[in-house]
């Protein structure tokens, strides 16, 4: 039972649903959609992605004998129950913003109409999957717009939560602009270029820095990039200086050298300062070690000679929001619009879409929210992404959704280009949403009256 | 290539690292250690966790053919390393604190000793599984402690950081006192009980609400929990009493309801008075809803009449501090000890040990961090788990793993038993450790002057 592509990776509510639906005939079709309610603190705009990985879940979703064995075995379920799941497939259609897009609280990213059983027993994994990426992407646009024009690497897995999230969250940044990620199986599995350096334990085998460093040349004759924070950062430099000319003869070009503690600012400066003194401007220098998108535009504002950013546990952990406040909710069921009213969680019911107006620059101004058939102004931004359990084709490659992302950060408006916006992006409830709620609150009143 | 066993999900540089070594012939036998450099704010403590996970991983160690192609493909390594690769295997030690250990900052929670290249190979996937399931439990235990006596079940998998951690926060929830989880795929892999109720989607299918009652209750007569939040709180409690006598006749035993939304103390007196009133004082009530330990510990103190908590994100991405200070560092290599002196990094060297002292009631009063063989007062907390990459016979079951921990927390200081402790346990420095810190720093000084 591969975790990340069992049906059990679910809650078993969903299950105990199942079972009450089909003993009480309940199969028509259902619509259920995914947003967030609430942006979290300091974030002006989210980043929908995940979307790829939740397709090709739902496509490949099917029990295997080891799993209906184990459910049997469990005494949880009625035979029948484990019968239907026995041909369970997932045939349902899905509407979706592309991944990579710009989006905002209450704005449906995936929509799916399906059968009642098989649009309820995805919730759990679809929600994973969908909200951990555009953690992470949100998460990373911010380190973007906070390094214009640097090179960002991803270096979070080991305080990834797993071994899934390490891997998707080398994606979600890749998608939102990052450049290369550290992660190997992220390379293996998507193709996103690959970066890394070494570690201080390498130094320290040596206890030699200098011997280290030209250890590794020998080893690592491309892109070498030298960490040098082990014992005292400024004597490392002079030691790369020094060294510099033995590279040369031993053919190896020094790509840069790398800062991984103390004040990276002031540290920076004195090794631009050695290392220009030294004859090697077009060494680069590279700061990692607990940096966040903060660190990040400290260094842009300082004029900090650092050319690239190696971010790990605040990018794949998004550290300071590391949950979004989303939900999959149904929407309509057997042809009627159907809402929660809990208390602080009502959703606006039926299926709906979501358009986008630009100003003549081609930056966004405002988004409208409304029921499908809608004919309000602007771009629609909920497009087919599966019919009947098969992808829509052509899927977008990964290159082409980074391109994507790219597009959407350049129409932002400039409040939320910062990390701290302090601005609302205006987003409209259409009337005749509005006049939905309305009719369905009607409808469940006079139930309840009944 | 499987995500949670594959080699390939480490970071490139341990790869690097490893061609250097084997071109310069480093293969003494290294030792590495991982530990917290210092606590999240608000945590007086830390729960070990995620051990059995890191075992099972260096056992099955290996480079399938594919994952062999890939890395010849890549063209970043060379044909040795590559061969090299193809029978590699961890033959190494592991000591270890168990699953459950209470442990504080400084303190080595796992010891490999192994030859180098074993050793740091292993460095990306030993922080991510031990990180993640000790950040987990580390929170799961503030919850059992603020909410003594009542029933705690993890809901977090949908917003957990993708499959592996829904499935490892099961786990680790439950090693820390959580009763049981709704993720199934916890139950099938690990035996942890599960629990589910019924989502709000389950009742605006029916529209009338008890109607959804009735047929949730056909289909799942067992433990039957009737989640009434979905409009009216208090008017759904008072339609529960009405149907009552129905699902006697039925041969339904009513287990209890459940609140989602809204005053959570409030409706609970309120909800508590209508089932008492319609002779429902057996039914339970459970809560859920955005819950973290500081919510659980304001129920506890009002005296809420609640029974039970269903907790969701805050548990499973340790919301408050989803991340820790950790790191993997190498204390010696060829029989010498090391240490990195980065600013603000500066570790302890050489292989340690952890001793902790009791008061005559069993609670613990200190502990002593010291090399290895030094003759400190107290019991030993790291002991073998690992002999030439066989883990050491009997490993503990969950059960075992569980009364552990339990045992662990009810040895904790008073203090640590609040959510706020504002006071620090001390962990000492043994004389003898600072004094070979002080010999390696001498050696490192000597080869930096030379």
């Amino acid at each position: 039972m591969n975790a990340e592509q069992s049906p059990l990776l679910t809650d078993l509510y969903q299950l105990n649903m199942l079972q009450a639906y089909l003993q009480s005939g309940r199969t028509a079709t259902a619509v259920f959609e995914f947003f967030v309610r609430k942006l979290p603190d300091r974030r002006g705009f989210l980043m929908a992605a995940g979307l790829e990985q939740a397709l090709a879940w739902l496509e490949g979703l099917r029990f295997s004998e080891e799993e209906l064995d184990w459910l049997r075995g469990s005494g949880l379920f009625s035979p029948d129950l484990i019968e239907t799941l026995r041909s369970f497939r997932f045939t349902g259609d899905v509407d979706a913003m592309p991944e990579g897009a710009v989006f905002f609280a209450d704005e449906p990213i995936l929509r799916v109409t399906a059968p009642l059983s098989q649009a309820q027993l995805v919730e759990s994994r679809l929600i994973n999957l969908l909200h951990f990426e555009t953690v992470v992407a949100s998460k990373a646009a911010r380190m973007v717009l906070a390094a214009p024009g640097k090179r960002l690497v991803d270096f979070g897995l080991r305080r990834a939560h797993g071994a899934e999230a390490g891997l998707l969250a080398a994606r979600a940044s890749h998608i939102a602009g990052f450049d290369a990620t550290a992660t190997m199986l992220a390379g293996a599995r998507f193709g996103i270029p690959l970066s890394g350096t070494m570690a201080h334990s390498f130094v320290q085998v040596f206890d030699d820095e200098a011997r280290a460093f030209e250890t590794f040349a020998k080893a690592r004759p491309d892109n070498l990039v030298l960490l040098i924070d082990t014992y005292d950062t400024e004597a490392a430099a002079r030691k790369v200086v020094a060294l510099a000319p033995r590279l040369r003869e031993m053919g190896v070009k020094l790509h840069g050298v790398r800062l991984d503690s103390g004040d990276l600012a002031a540290l920076s400066r004195a090794v631009r300062g050695i290392l220009d003194d030294g004859g090697l401007r077009e060494v680069t220098i590279f700061a990692s070690g607990g940096l966040d998108e903060d660190d990040l535009a400290g260094f842009t504002r300082q004029g900090a000679p650092i050319d690239g950013y190696g971010v790990g546990t605040s990018l794949t952990t998004s550290s300071d929001a590391p949950a979004l406040d989303c939900a999959y909710k149904l929407e309509e069921y057997a042809g009627l619009a159907r809402r929660k009213r809990s208390t602080g969680k009502a959703t606006w019911p039926g299926r709906k879409q979501v358009w986008r107006s630009y100003d003549g620059a081609g930056r966004m101004i405002g988004d409208v929210i409304s029921v499908e058939g809608d004919a309000a102004a602007g771009e629609p931004r909920l497009r087919p992404a599966m019919r009947e359990g098969r992808p829509v084709e052509p899927q977008p490659s990964l290159a082409e959704i980074r391109a994507h992302a790219a597009e959407e950060l350049r129409r932002l408006p400039e409040p939320l280009r910062k990390l701290e916006p302090g601005w609302n992006y205006r987003v409209e409830v259409a009337p005749r949403l509005r006049r939905l709620a309305h009719e369905v609150d009607r409808r469940i009143d006079a139930i309840a009256r009944s």
